[in-house]
């Protein structure tokens, strides 16, 4: 999986930073999580192909995370975009991106297909070849929803040397990463074992923004490779968090220990902050792999 | 007046161009006309007061125009903004922004007043004491307005040496300055246009985007000292610009030669074209004065 952050800042859009956006690349499909304004614009500074981005997961309906949709389904159009695009995200969606588009009288000719979401408990929403996409939901101001991307075991890998030796027909090499024993050329049997790899061990991804400090979430991110959660606040303002119904960083990196995930990525700061250290610092503290999110940093994982 | 281009392209906005946006300073009072997606962040690459703009005014609802404006509503709530924020453009506007607030259970606290527009003739929509601002109903594929800011006339300006010499009290400044005479220190009855200057004469700038060749708008834009006129194409593909209800560079120019105006701006590129000085040539076939809007340009007159 590749993860690049397009935007992780709460709030309002600003010169050098952006709010929440990322996309994330399983095995060469991408999926778009959020859309704060300006999110097109960063899509086109970091090169990632509008045409490849097939879904869209909007975690909820505040304007730091949503803006920048109705612009990009809007550009897709002018780009005379023809693939179907999906889109996932709170009850209400569908109808405030269609208001604007009969404003505008201005239709997409591609398909747009809305799935709205409102249930309160975690729910598989997606599902193909190599993913499953669930909910994981969140206690925030309004409803929110946190995904969770699990990616499916892929084929066993060829020891290509090996298979070579063994003298077995090319033809064959499908069945061979799909497990299966084959005859090769001399009509021996050759099991399957002895000529692949293990396939790479699926990743899993957990976005998790924006939410107060929520416990019961950590069944469902449970072991996940790497986990996305907000910190909007260092310890100084922890006060703020309950209120706002966002975390600290310590809080985030609570949740990331008890669901014993492989690493954590904080974002969503607070623009009230010039640096970001202590978000990593305090973090630390409870919870010890922690990266900082930054707008266009890459993770690959 | 002093016209600072936010954005000036047409369509989508793009690493380095921006769609519709201008801000106008009128005697210290700023106007913002069009509010694309991105408008927030050129306000403050530009080191525009966000509390100084109190008067939105929206041509039409195609995104190129007003996909900034929700997020900018909101950046003033999250800025603790108290004063009234009026919002001038076509009926629907009021709707959708409310139901962006309503689905992010976020309410401004400041007044925000819609001055919903629906007229086919021009009409006058604000008034203060120094300015008018007046429709100016245009040809496009959904109901557009341009705007029409015609500053009133201002006081008389005092010839500080002449008055000092004449022995008149500061305290007779003022009606002076609103054009009486006034008695001296010494009872002597000094005639005002011997100690005042004629007023600055009074500016007027339109703005006209997006539509196709209009006549009609002659008479109300005549004379103007400034017209800012969309010219989406150049002749090349000129027969583009009556299907999508846009101009020309020499058709834009036709209109300033018919209104006889000062200057004319032109703006609203066609994305297509990375070179505009076309544009101003072939302006400037029909119409001397031509200058082009560029992304950040200042324009004062």
């Amino acid at each position: 999986m590749k993860l690049t952050i397009l935007g992780c800042y709460s709030a309002t859009p600003r010169t050098n930073t952006n709010p929440t956006s990322q996309v994330l690349d399983i095995r060469n499909n991408l999926f778009l999580i959020d859309c704060g304004e300006g999110t097109q614009v960063q899509l086109r500074k970091h090169k990632i192909k509008f045409s490849r981005i097939k879904h869209i997961f909007i975690s909820h309906l505040h304007g730091d995370h949503y803006f920048g949709l109705v612009g990009l389904i809007s550009t897709f159009r002018l780009l005379t975009r023809e693939t179907d695009l999906h889109i996932y995200g709170p009850k209400g969606l569908k109808e405030v991106i269609t208001l604007q588009m009969k404003l505008a009288d201005s239709w997409t000719n591609y398909k747009l297909i809305f799935h709205e979401l409102n249930s309160k408990e975690s729910e598989l929403i997606y599902e193909d070849d190599s993913v499953e996409v669930h909910t994981i939901p969140l206690d925030h101001r309004v409803y929110t929803n946190g995904f969770l991307f699990k990616e499916k075991e892929g084929e066993r890998r060829l020891k290509i040397g090996d298979v070579e030796d063994a003298n077995i027909d090319v033809a064959y090499y499908n069945k061979l990463k799909q497990g299966h024993d084959v005859v090769n050329r001399e009509g021996v049997l050759i099991d399957n074992y002895k000529v692949t790899f293990d396939p790479h061990p699926p990743k899993s991804y957990a976005f998790c923004s924006d939410t107060a400090y929520k416990e019961a979430i950590v069944p469902i991110i449970k072991n996940v490779d790497v986990l996305y959660h907000e910190s909007t606040f260092i310890d100084k303002h922890k006060d703020l968090a309950p209120k706002t119904k966002h975390s600290t960083a310590k809080e985030a990196a609570t949740i990331a220990k008890k669901a014993e995930v492989g690493t954590l990525i904080l974002g969503h700061y607070s623009t009230r902050y010039d640096d970001l250290e202590a978000f990593k610092t305090e973090a630390q503290e409870v919870f010890d792999s922690v990266e900082l999110a930054e707008d266009g940093k890459l993770f690959e994982f």
